[in-house]
């Protein structure tokens, strides 16, 4: 095991560059930070590069890591330096971004999540975290959603991008593959003239649309979906969250 | 109008204490950052202490401000110290807390949410706008509760506490009364021998318990309310983030 006490490493420096989404695409892998990231990816094969850890991680951990994977030691400063966090936990893992686009044209079920110009990091993670929790087969990331592998979107992720399929995509060409394919496309709006997502019978292959924090869907992606629904609200608040919301649609499209 | 140019003024000092709770509490006053939340506390009452504002708020917004409230002109600086915000909208209220404390005795009726040892501000203040979207009465802050007029939690909150009764309380306390007013109490757990929270019809009065996102309901708690509640979760996700998981027990479980 190497042992890195330097924050000038080269190697510091490399994974260091796996904070920003051009780094990540650059080396194509991205950084899990702490043990309950890392031991998602050992349990679900994700393919890891390295393991760096402090002495006190590893004596936690060390039976429980991976054979074959290179581990190691780093110090207080450089887990600093890796984290995000004030006071990281002081284990993290490089592992492999999954293949970012798939065909739709080849997909015929499963319930399936859009994200369609989606800002904020919390709200993408936490979107993919109950998509697998409601049992969907997989998100698509649409054009101008935020990259789903920075630290603040893993950690409301939870280690779910190992248990569904992540993938970019164009999200007008998802739709009409889809449509095209027999499978619903319901689009989300804030607008009651909609209809009530309430109404809508519970199914097993479907896409659902959730739009943009603050603009909502874009108009020509609506236009083209088999149905747009509303989440009736009586109270006096405008809106939701969109995680929120996401996942009251979620719940309430897929077949339990 | 008086202009306040120095950071070190006494009264942007006394704004400054209240981003603690301790600060809120001994002038039981909170602060609003930005013009939505000032908007919510104009339109629905909101007692407003203060106004502060930089030149180029004051002039979009100067004939929405209420007379008979002090406006005072701020620059940049002392925004960036009354605000958690990198870039601060410009903006600032200084409002009366509401009364914190209410009586469950005396409740017979409304859709309630008690918040259990919730930590997160961001969630608590976005279960405050999903209690409000759903038509809920109010909300209760029970012990190890984060206290919900911090700047992230109003943020979350969009406005909603000027729309529901918020309050502190003893769950004990008002799962007991509840109970004793005839009042059904649902708790959640994370488990399958709970009952199935689909299973349970809507209803119009009740109060439904939502626990700390790492630990769940306290035992003793889930063993005084009329039934506990889970989610079904198919996927492999083992938990959802505590305020999704409210906003689909709070639209599964009142009537609309």
């Amino acid at each position: 095991m190497e042992k890195l006490s330097s924050v000038q490493n080269s190697r510091v420096k490399a994974w260091q560059k796996l904070q920003s989404k051009k780094g990540r695409q650059a080396s194509q892998t991205y950084l899990l930070d702490g043990w309950h990231l890392v031991e998602e990816a050992i349990k679900h094969d994700g393919k890891l590069h390295a393991i760096m850890a402090t002495p006190e991680q590893l004596a936690q951990h060390q039976d429980e890591l991976p054979l074959g994977v290179p581990v190691f030691e780093i110090n207080d400063d450089i887990a600093k330096k890796l984290s995000d966090l004030v006071t990281p936990q002081g284990i993290f893992a490089e592992v492999t971004l999954p293949v970012a686009s798939r065909s739709p044209q080849f997909i015929h079920d499963g319930a399936w999540l859009f994200l369609d110009g989606i800002q904020d990091p919390g709200n993408i993670g936490t979107m993919v975290r109950t998509a697998d929790a409601a049992g969907y087969s997989g998100v698509v990331f649409g054009q101008g959603t935020v990259d789903p592998y920075s630290a603040k979107a893993l950690r409301a992720m939870q280690g779910s991008q190992f248990h569904l399929t992540l993938t970019v995509g164009d999200l007008a060409e998802w739709t009409a593959a889809f449509t095209q394919n027999g499978l619903n496309v319901y689009g989300t709006k804030l607008d009651p003239s909609a209809a009530d997502l309430f109404t809508i019978p519970a199914q097993s292959q479907f896409a659902l649309i959730m739009g943009n924090e603050g603009q909502g869907m874009r108009t020509d992606l609506a236009e083209m979906t088999t149905q747009n629904l509303y989440i009736p609200l009586t109270g006096q608040a405008e809106s939701l969250n969109v995680a929120v919301a996401a996942g009251i649609a979620m719940f309430a499209l897929k077949n339990r």
